[in-house]
């Protein structure tokens, strides 16, 4: 018998490897973090002397979810500003509020009650830009949550840093400072969106990156009106500048890309560019519906994010799977267009590969960290069951999450997560609400 | 002082009245299955002598949802045909699965799981059309939910019944034997679609329709197909026909009507006809996205409704008002197109108006049902809240309903169905399950 720490033996497992595999009577073995074994539960009894097995009959074991894209401090604007275009939602909602109240407290506050929400609802990562990332790193690690943290550059001021030179500056010390092969928490370069940076910052950013080995993340062709003012202030479309500038490789994140032309689309798939696909985000801002079955259909990686909680309003992977899944069927009028097991695998493996991580992430494999996450299917709106894969993406909420592990440690147990104060989380919440819509 | 049965005191209390008030410290007072008053806590404190009350510091108190279009009992083959196309999923998936096992045992087990997700999720009213009609009305009546029974009609033979005579004489049956004047179940017609339907049924439906005083419910233009094969078969699109046959009028429901052109958006605004759209259906089974706002401005009702549970798959009204609201933004390209507040006026007044039962339901005013809903907001992912009802639209899940009230008697208490055993139901469908899925 070999040692392992941990046996999971759910009703189903849901592997999303590369064979898209379901299986039944299975077993994961997982030690020091990491899953070591997949295999059938006989095996597994006869193979493995587990410190502690889990069993869970009415449940569907998935990789923990990865949201592609969020501001996960922004969770303290939740509902703020809402039913107002992207513009007006912007310039005179969002970034006044940031500017009064954006600090080192509210980035803590607001991602520590992210963090609650996106564990709790199964997902175990999230690539996060937002200001202070310092803070959402250490809250991340702190609440072992894993994050992409892709710092921010603007050409203005923020509550951050004055300009784009100190913004990437401390990007870069933030990479230096305590990141370099953290066992959560890695970084990315998220200069905003090309309307929010000149040639010479967005040069500069490349060089860094390159320096740095970080990999760009970028909101782009988010708007219609974004593409028009490029066009009317540079001549050329913003994934044309971008590609002039040498920022259009491997190693870009295209965050919403809700429109592109065909000539657009072969570029991101022949560099092998990713896109984050952020769909009720791109709805409620009325930015439109991105084609990312066109997308993946060229060949381009897409992963799921949330964006952040004042355009969505919540941080639910199963949700966002869930709108994925359907809006590409009704934009494409073809009910074929991304099935149950794409939008899944969007929201794991893909996502895990959009953010260069697949070697690590999104799939129940072993030698890939045990980031996973249980969901109970024995629920009045997910019953009955002749499809696990179905029923995750078209009918599971966030609540019927009863277990999430994250390299490995339990962070949610039942359903509760085991190791955070969450009234605490709330009354400072409460707090920031009541000063915030005092003004 | 005088008497009533049970004062509730919720934190919010949103009326969904023509003013569209949301008031905080207010009460609504119930006595004898109606809402008697609407008043400051204060002014309640003076005025009533409560058999009950009952008091919820964190919950907005809402109409019960109306769900304006379903077929119940399909909860049981719920995700059994996914990710296909209407007519593949209708002539392949559902047709012979009916064919097959719909009986008066399936509708009432399938009818059960559908009352017990969709009381506890805050509907207390659904649109309903199924084969044993008399069994959907028979399980609403027993389980304390208020149904508008729309009893199917076909051409062809059911295991309902032979032909289009039989079902209009079963339909005419249930509407004479038992539920004139029902408290919670009413009746009306649902020929199933024109392409499901001659001529001579459909002026047949017509002339009982007038007969019996019943409203008339119907798939209509649901899908280019409907649309386009109605102009090889008739020459003409289904509204057309309909309305040479005298079925377009101010008792029409159209279900669906994704396909509509300008002129018979002003055709069914003129004739005072209400349209029942069903987002979430409509894209997974690729029939595209209805223009409900642009249906709105014309001045038509729009009421939202899940579809059956085989083709959405959930029978969820806070995740259909959230796909309404986001849809619509999506396609118009406008972030102020279908705000929140709009959403819940079409989960709540606009359905009853839809229904032909305004004066009844769908707003918390004296003189109605008291069928209401009360929703926790005190969740992680519906904190903070600066405005209730975007939080209700855009954040709520079904799960944070914790009191339910149908006619005044409480069906769901702390989140749990107050007279039903669930396991039983589960039970059943397990068997259903085990049973379908062997073919």
């Amino acid at each position: 018998m070999e040692h392992c720490d941990l046996i999971i033996l759910p009703r189903w497992l849901v592997t999303v490897d590369a064979a898209d595999r379901v299986l039944e009577n299975a077993a994961v073995a997982i030690t020091d973090g990491r899953i070591i074994d997949v295999l059938s539960r006989d095996d597994a009894t006869e193979k493995y002397q587990a410190s502690a097995t889990i069993e869970r009959l009415d449940h569907a074991l998935i990789p923990g979810l990865i949201n592609g894209h969020t501001h996960a401090a922004m969770t303290l604007f939740r509902g703020m500003a809402d039913d107002l275009p992207l513009e007006t939602w912007l310039y005179d909602g969002i970034w006044p509020a940031e500017k009064r109240w954006v600090s080192s407290e509210m980035v803590r506050d607001g991602t520590e009650l992210a963090i609650a929400e996106m564990l709790s609802g199964g997902t175990t990562c999230f690539s996060d830009q937002y200001f202070f990332p310092e803070i959402a790193a250490a809250t991340a690690s702190t609440m072992n949550m894993r994050a992409v943290i892709a710092t921010p550059v603007v050409d203005f001021e923020t509550n951050w840093a004055k300009d784009a030179n100190e913004h990437m500056q401390k990007a870069a010390d933030l990479v230096h400072d305590a990141y370099v092969d953290h066992p959560l928490v890695s970084s990315a370069f998220a200069p905003h969106s090309p309307y929010a940076l000149s040639d010479e910052s967005l040069v500069n950013i490349r060089v860094m990156a390159d320096q740095l080995d970080l990999r760009v993340q970028m909101h782009l062709h988010e708007t219609r009106t974004e593409v028009e003012n490029s066009l009317k202030q540079y001549g050329k479309r913003p994934i044309a500048r971008l590609q002039e500038l040498g920022l259009v490789n491997s190693s870009l994140l295209a965050v919403h890309a809700v429109h592109l032309d065909e000539t657009e689309i072969e570029v991101l798939a022949d560099v092998g560019a990713a896109i984050a696909h952020c769909p009720k985000s791109n709805m409620k801002l009325a930015s439109g519906f991105a084609p990312v079955a066109r997308y993946r259909d060229a060949g381009i990686p897409v992963a799921i994010g949330t964006d952040g909680a004042a355009s969505n309003n919540v941080l639910d992977m199963f949700s966002e799977m869930r709108s994925a899944a359907l809006v590409a069927k009704g934009l494409s009028e073809d009910a074929e267009a991304l099935p149950a097991r794409t939008a899944l695998r969007m929201a794991t493996a893909e996502a895990a590969a959009s953010l260069g991580l697949e070697s690590q992430l999104g799939s129940i494999e072993p030698g890939k960290w045990a980031d996973i996450a249980c969901v109970d299917l024995n629920r009045r709106h997910s019953q009955p069951v002749y499809d696990p894969v179905s029923q995750l993406v078209y009918t599971a909420r966030a609540d019927q999450v009863s277990d999430v592990w994250v390299a490995g440690k339990q962070v949610v147990a039942s359903g509760s997560l085991t190791d955070v104060d969450e009234n605490d989380i709330y009354a400072r919440c409460n707090e920031w609400q009541q000063r915030i819509a005092q003004g």
